[in-house]
Formats: structure tokens, sequence, C-alpha cells
């Protein structure tokens, strides 16, 4: 049987999971596509380092050219992460005529244009399943199951971390720091955690989505993103007496000639599935015309998962390099030529209704104060609540607003906070009505 | 530019739907594809009968050999339903080199083999993500996403009237007929509503699923199937207390030498994804070795949904017919010959806890008979509940059992029956732990 040859540019957690996977299942593998799969050559930083799967150590290389360059291999797996050297090693292996499969999300968000370019140019084929989600069939749905439609709206909750954090400060009721910290020492999160809960993972993956979902370039730059840091117990609490969640979202919504592509906490409808999607779980809801709303849901990170997306778009490649197809069909699924550009709305023309909470003192006219500036930015609140009265210092007031323009809220927020009543800074969480 | 000439055989709910979808989206796909998708020709029974979509009367034809045997036509859309008539097409339109696409389960359930085999030996293509939970992703994910990965289970909710009946007893507490006469008369259920509520609609898709997860033919008389129509409110009130809700599961799973292929009502754990699956959606979880549990819910049926299906099928197809590459791969993702048959086990040699209700008269002694049978045929109870005790009236007494072989069960059930203790059937509702 002639074989499929196959290189890696990096050997982490996921290419572990790859090197095991293409171990344990590569006969069934090999008859599923009639060619075996061979992995000819990784390459990684020191081949001394102790792996997460047994590989032979003469088929190391700490020269990734070693890869990109070889005439012997037809795919080149791409796990190393990070924005520069990944995609010169990509551009270059695609330049060469190579397949490739990608996990790399950052490179993509960032630079997904020219990759996206090159392949199509060079007539390679480009898998990027495990980019975002894992092994959640998120691009193949979109490219493929939805084809037929269009899309009105991706959005859900794509990072584990801060879902897994989000998860516990509600059950338990603790702050973010003391979550966080606890994350850590159990490695749910990262020593750095500042991509995880500062929205930036999510950017990435939901910046990709946006623009197959919509068949657009998406300039990273006009995503708008922010984390989950400043979200208090107070504010989980008080989103459950309003009957939300708070969830870190992520969102694609097509209007009618812009788009928008953002990540923010949101106060999610607990009858609403996404608000049920606890832990490090991840979920995706892609609403098409035709097709109504469908919700993917799964661990959307790990060894695992994200080895399994990785080789299932290699099955896919192998399949086509058989019969012929590869590299026939653009990697997004149309002729990158035939898109037009739809702009990103910036966030403050976005409409929504509002969870606000004031740090205020606990005393006559303050609610009034607050209310005239917010009506006067035609800002109407469809409920209050103030809890506890503590003599001398600040209590919080919480107002949950009607539907209004982000632009008139943040004038209404700037006038409050002019007037310095305010002895900390006002919470602001987006309501989430069609999540 | 050149065209993709497709015929379609039915135009009832989904045909329209294909219409509509075909004739709003048709210059988008055109762009995808590279030739525009030209319905040619509609088979029916009546060219009088009003439709759901407008078609030039012309081209509706009542002879559907016109559309099988055209040389004109590249792709067939098979519509219909039904089992005969639409196999003889279905094989007809393959022999003569067409590609297919259909959304017929009762077909592929029953006679998937000899349709697999036609497309395999003709080298057509063959599309029916249609005919599993509408535009839910579910035949692609098996096929496609999880072509990498080693499939453990494949599990869920595939019939929305079943599930919408059940949703409403659950929210009503009103008895099975009173639902289904009200979901009748609302559209949710059908005047004939056998195969829905009696489970044979879900075991079609489930055997679908269960051959293409497992790689396996699988004989539809193996799949157990049980329907809802026993279930009473008291059992779903009490199937709350013990933290459970009671859905219509489809359930095939990978055993060590044999399938599980069924489909019964179940208790599945509140907290589980797929116990808040209501109404009338349809989930199917997917468990890989590698990917661990996905979960992918949606509309599952309806005109939009399903014709989203088609036409994803149809544009894929059109992509491959562009470039030369449909027909060459199996239908079901590998050579039909590299499969093993992988028996489906007996439901009697399934391992479950059980729910039992037992109507029995109200006095000593009877619990001591029941528990004397069930220990011994080696079935333990976990927990009992006889709730109200009204004279001279037969009373429920619920006992759930902890893991016990179904056949162990079925004994002790007999020689309970044989006492005539019993004053009506016992129910038994299997607990789905791993749900």
């Amino acid at each position: 049987m002639d074989s499929i040859k196959i290189g890696m540019i990096g050997f982490g957690t996921v290419g572990a999971g790859v090197v095991n996977l293409l171990e344990e299942s590569g006969s069934a593998l090999a008859d599923r596509i009639g060619r075996k799969l061979v992995l000819e050559k990784i390459a990684v930083r020191d081949t001394g380092k102790k792996r997460g799967a047994p590989f032979d150590r003469a088929r190391l290389t700490t020269d990734p050219r070693q890869i990109v360059e070889s005439p012997d291999i037809d795919i080149v797996i791409e796990v190393m992460g990070g924005e520069e050297e990944a995609l010169s090693l990509t551009l270059q292996a695609i330049k060469n005529g190579k397949h490739l499969v990608t996990a790399n999300k950052l490179m993509l968000a960032l630079r997904g244009e020219e990759v996206y370019q090159a392949a199509e140019s060079a007539g390679v084929e480009l898998g990027f399943e495990a980019a975002v989600a894992g092994a959640i069939p998120v691009i193949r749905t979109i490219r493929h199951s939805f084809a037929s439609d269009r899309i009105a709206l991706v959005q859900g909750i794509v990072n584990g971390t801060g879902n897994y954090i989000l998860s516990r400060m509600t059950d338990e009721g603790k702050p973010f720091d003391d979550i966080l910290k606890d994350a850590q020492a159990l490695g749910y999160a990262e020593a750095d955690p500042a991509l995880d809960v500062g929205g930036g993972d999510s950017a990435h993956k939901i910046a990709i989505l946006a623009s197959l979902a919509f068949r657009t370039p998406v300039d990273f730059k006009d995503v708008y993103t922010e984390g989950i840091t400043a979200i208090t117990p107070e504010d989980i609490i008080m989103a459950g007496e309003f009957g939300y969640r708070v969830k870190l979202l992520a969102l694609a919504r097509r209007n009618h000639d812009s788009i928008d592509v953002r990540v923010h906490p949101a106060m999610v409808p607990k009858n609403h599935m996404i608000a049920n999607v606890n832990g490090a779980l991840n979920a995706v809801e892609i609403v098409g015309d035709y097709a109504g709303p469908n919700i993917l849901q799964g661990p959307g990170a790990g060894a695992g998962p994200t080895a399994s997306a990785v080789v299932a778009d290699i099955v896919d490649i192998g399949g086509k390099i058989v019969y012929g197809g590869a590299g026939k069909v653009s990697p997004i699924g149309i002729p990158l030529s035939s898109r037009k550009k739809i702009p990103v709305a910036p966030v403050d023309q976005v409409s929504s209704e509002y969870y606000l909470r004031f740090t205020v003192p606990d005393r006559p006219g303050v609610l009034a104060e607050i209310s005239g500036a917010l009506g006067r930015n035609k800002i109407s609140i469809s409920s209050m609540i103030q809890r506890g009265r503590k003599e001398n210092e600040p209590v919080s007031v919480v107002l949950m607003t009607h539907i209004a323009l982000e632009s008139d809220l943040n004038r209404a927020l700037d006038e409050i906070a002019r007037t310095d009543i305010c002895q900390a800074d006002t919470m602001r969480v987006r309501i989430a009505k069609d999540a």
C-alpha cells in the first residue's frame, strides 16, 4: 500500500495526542483512506525533552525546514502555535505544495487571509477544524452543513478556562481571583491566564468563525474584546435573580449591511441551552435562515479532542489525495475573490438590554441623579434593586435597562461618572436576549 | 456558466422547502459551486395539487421515470418517502449514474445496504444528512469529523413529536392521551402517530446512525423498539423525585464484540444536557474515544431544516461534480467490503438500573413478595417509595434497582406476575446512567 507522508511542527500536548491517535488507529485509517498515514518527522525545539507520546528520536529534528522543504512530505501539521514563525513556516509549506492542517487559532485570526490566499493559489488543502473548539465540528458545520443556508448568528462559549471560572464563581459564590488561583493550581488555567480570562482567545476563535460564516475577511482589530476579570460574585447573584447566568460570550451576527463580531461577558437567559453549558465545556450556536438554531457542544480543548480534529482533517485530505480531489476547492469553501468585505459594526452601535451596577452612597437623591442621566440619554429602566443598607458605606444599586443603543449608554455613564456619586467603577453587562 | 441539473421526486413539505431555498439562494450557491443549480423537473402524484412553493407547472410530471431515466439529470432528490417505490426509483436513478440525495430514513433503515451497495458500484454520490434529525449535522459529523476516532456511543432524542409530548406531560402533569390529542390539533403530531410515539421513527434513525458509526450493516429487525404510550404522569413525577427526566432515547453503543441498538423511554439524569432538550427539539450525543462527548442539538425536522440539509448535500455533490471528485468515495466513507458485521446484542443482555412501578393492593406482605422475587433473581433494590394509601384501592409501589441484567429482571417480573398480586401491568423504565 502506498503511503501518505506527514510532517509535524510542534510536539506539545496536542502533538502528543496526534502521535497517540495515529499510532492507535493507524490501520483503521489506512482502510478508510486506501493508503497508510506515516508520520515521518516532527520538528521540535529540544529533541531531549520528554514527550507525552512515544516517537522514534531519530525522526525528531530541530529544523522545521526539514519538514516544510522536504519533497517527501505530503501533509504538514502545524501545532507549534504563535504568530510569526508559525506563519512563515506555514506559508513556506504551502508554497512547496504541501497540504496543511493547523490548530493555530491565533495565526488564523490575525493572519488568516495570508494563509487562505496562499492555500488557494497553491491549490493545497487547508484543514483548521482543530483551531476552534477542539473536536466540536464547528468549522465543518459552517463550511459544509450550512453551505446551503444563510447564517444569521454564530454565538457561544469557546473558551473552557473562562467558562470553568465563571461556573465555579456561580456555584461557590467566591471572587474571581480566588477561583483563578485554584484553577491554576488544578491545571484548568495557565500561569499567564490573560488570553483566556481577557477574552483574547475567544476573540481569535470568533474572528475565524465570523469570517467563515459571513464569507468576508475580518480585521482582528475590529473585534471588540472584553474579559471576565471585573465580574463579581454579586453580579452573578443579581444575574440569577433576574433569571440569567453570566457567560463569556463570543458572538458574530449578520446585520443589514454590517456584522457584529465581539467577545464580552453576557447575561444569558437561564432556560437557554448556552446558559447551562458549565465547567470547561464549549458550546456554539449556529443559526441558519433555513436550518434554524443548532447548538454544538463538547470539550472544546485538550489533547484528545484536538488530536481527533487534527486527524479528521488529515483523513479528509488523505481521501482527496487518493482520488485526486485535493486542493480543488478554496480552503473556505468559496473562491476568495467572490467574497465581499462586510464591515464590522463598532460596538457602540450595538443595541442591547443592560445590567448596570453602581456603587454609590446610601442617601436620598442618588437614584434620581442616575435615572435622570439615563433618561436624558434615552435609556429607560426596566427594574431596580438595592440590597442591604450599611451606614457610611457605599451600596450597590443594580438597574436593568430596556433595549438601548450602546453609544447612548456610554454618554449616560460618562455623565454619571462626572457627578462623582459613584464610589467605584460602574459595572455594565450586556443581556444576550436571543442567546 | 454550465449548470447542474436536478430532478426531485416528491413535492410535500420538504420538497417545497427545497424549491424555496434553491430559489432564494440560487445565485449564492452558484458562486460557491461554480455552476448553476437548476431544478429541472419534479415528479408528483397530482399535478393539480396546491404546493407550498411556486414551481412552473409545465415542469411537473406524474412519471418519476422521466427523472430517473432522463439523460439530462445529474442529481436526483428523493423526498417521496415510503419503502418499495422509493427504493425502486432510487436504485434505478443510481443505476443510471445519477447522484442521489434522500431524506428517506425508513428506506435507509430497512434497505440501506441495497442503496449503499448500488451507489458504491455505480460510483455515484449518496447524500442522506436530511434522513436523520433535519439540519443537525449528525451524519456529516459521524462520517467526517469522527472519521479519525473510535465512536463509543451515539444516543439522543431523534423524534420531535415524542419529545414534545413527553415535555408537555412533564410540564402539565397530564396523561399521554390528552397531550397527544392536543398535539394532533396543533399539528405537532400526525393523525396516525404510531411511528412517532411507538418509537419506530427513532428506530429508523438510530439504525442508520449505528451502521455509520460502527461501520457495520445493521439488520433493522434487531433494533429493540419501545414507545412512550405506556408512560404515565405518575412515572414522570416519580422520575423527577429521583432526579431524572423521562425521554424517548435512541441509543447505539459499542460493546466488546457486539453493539446495542435500541429505542425506549429512559430516565435521564436531570443535569445531563439531553434531559434538558425539550419541546420538539432533537439532540444527539456522539462520544469518541479521543473527541469525548459531543452533543448536537437543533430543530430536527420541518421544511426549513430538512431542506437546508438536502441542499447542503447538493452543494457538496455539486462541488465534487465540478472538480471531478463525485462518486470517488463510498457513500459511508469506507469501502463496504472493508466492514465487518458486528452483531446487535439482544436487549435482555443489557445491564441497567431500572425504575419499576407495581400496582398492588395496599396490604402487608406485598412488598416482601415483590422484593423476594427480585432478590431470588439477583436484582437488588436501591430505593422504594409508596405514596398515598387508599382503602380497597390498589396503590403504586415504585422501586429503583441497582444495576441488573435485563434477562434477570424479566424472570423476576414473570415470577411476580404469576403471583397475581399485581392489579395492572408493571411499568419498567431503564435508567440512562451515562446519558
